[in-house]
């Protein structure tokens, strides 16, 4: 099902043919979702070998998503993604729907700590960084806005996961649970002790020792119906403020962002 | 052009069917910016009256949408835009890329000022708000991140015209320069006068009585090559610091952020 769209086209048999439509919207995706964090621009023969479609196509799919603003084409015929999906993005409100209501509390608790502050909702079975506030004297952070983050290694994910559905949960669970970068498999019998504290305790505190030896304190955020909607958390360098010092910010910081999502 | 998709691909008429794909994206796009700002959700009525695509037509396509997960699908079957637009919005070199290495700086002059904070970039014959701190205590303000902005109206919008290139800015002076709400039609030539105070003196000052009086001051940030890549402003209270106060320090960031781009 990747063959040109000509070629497909062109089959035209009869209810053989997929729906108008969908192999094109794919492959759209697929281009703009081809990008990593570390690019600078793809050529056309990058784009075609990163998602394995055919050149022809990809230039066709790639204009047309440059005419959409969705790419944005270099001076050196290179592609970039286009300033277009932020702002489509910018009317998600998982993305910056939340985030313009948390931001004047994450500043807050970003002014009275000085560290880190971090916004991450749930997408499937990872979550995903919708804002990050750091200081320039803060540690170094693994993670960056519209990254995902595995959930059940971080504070935020931990919270995340100890409020998810059941089934969710379960799914997540039953997979091998790893923590990268140093590869250490943690079993799922330990990860349901540390939810079922996160929910006790309505905090997470997640110790890491990656990129450098940091603590993350992770609280939810309620919806209107009290199902969770996001997660906050604090990240301190190690020799930083003690745990304990920042327990009681970053949870009235949760409670005033879900305060806020109700008005 | 506009007929369901499975009439169009039922048509059959070799040669004269447009190319595959080229609707379908185009249509797809049109979904996804239909929403605005103070939508909550869209029903699939909505979806299909806003961007005159018949209800079958757009029910599949916002079908394959949320499995992209660019649209997500509430509980009562409305549709909001999705996280996954955030996520490839986040690899935008002109929107979390540059946001990214501006952001301290802009968190400095935040802190510095205790005003709002802008930046944003020029999208053809506008400016898009890329991002903007604002404290609690700060006016309010009219601009959204993602939303756009007139490029003769506002501090930011003078700034990136002022360097803009000569055909894109006889563009823009070409058209009706009206100043909203009001609804007030200045002459190309009084902002012709304003653009080139702007190029002297490294600095754009802009007094708007809407929706509360206030001031902005906005500074250039050039790229590596000497092109302007985005321009930063502050944004301040009718009573609050005067503009002479506030100069200094918003030229001294945006050159700290133009000295950022290049490392």
């Amino acid at each position: 099902v990747d063959l040109p769209s000509t070629v497909a086209g062109a089959e035209g048999v009869r209810g053989r043919r997929p729906a108008v439509g969908e192999p094109v919207l794919d492959r759209a995706f697929r281009l703009l979702g081809c990008f990593q964090p570390g690019d600078a621009a793809l050529s056309l023969a990058s784009l075609s070998a990163r998602t394995a479609i055919p050149k022809a196509t990809a230039l066709r799919l790639a204009r047309k998503l440059v005419e959409q603003g969705a790419l944005e084409r270099q001076d050196d015929g290179s592609y970039v993604p286009g300033l277009r999906l932020l702002e489509l993005a910018s009317l998600a409100p998982r993305g910056h729907g939340l985030r313009a209501i948390a931001l004047p509390y994450m500043e807050d608790l970003h002014v009275a700590t000085r560290q880190h502050v971090l916004l991450a909702v749930r997408e499937e079975h990872a979550s995903v960084l919708v804002e990050r506030l750091s200081a320039h004297e803060a540690g170094r952070m693994m993670y960056r806005v519209g990254g995902r983050m595995p959930l059940h290694a971080t504070g935020v994910g931990l919270v995340l996961l100890a409020h998810a559905d059941f089934v969710t949960r379960e799914e997540v669970l039953r997979k091998p649970l790893i923590i990268e970068p140093e590869s250490i498999r943690v079993s799922d019998l330990a990860v349901r002790r540390r939810l079922d504290a996160v929910r006790r305790e309505g905090i997470a505190v997640m110790a890491r020792p990656h990129p450098e030896p940091m603590v993350s304190l992770a609280a939810p955020i309620f919806g209107r119906g009290g199902e969770i909607v996001a997660a906050v958390s604090v990240v301190a360098p190690d020799g930083g403020p003690r745990p304990r010092e920042l327990r009681a910010a970053v949870v009235t910081t949760a409670r005033a962002i879900s305060r806020g999502l109700l008005l």
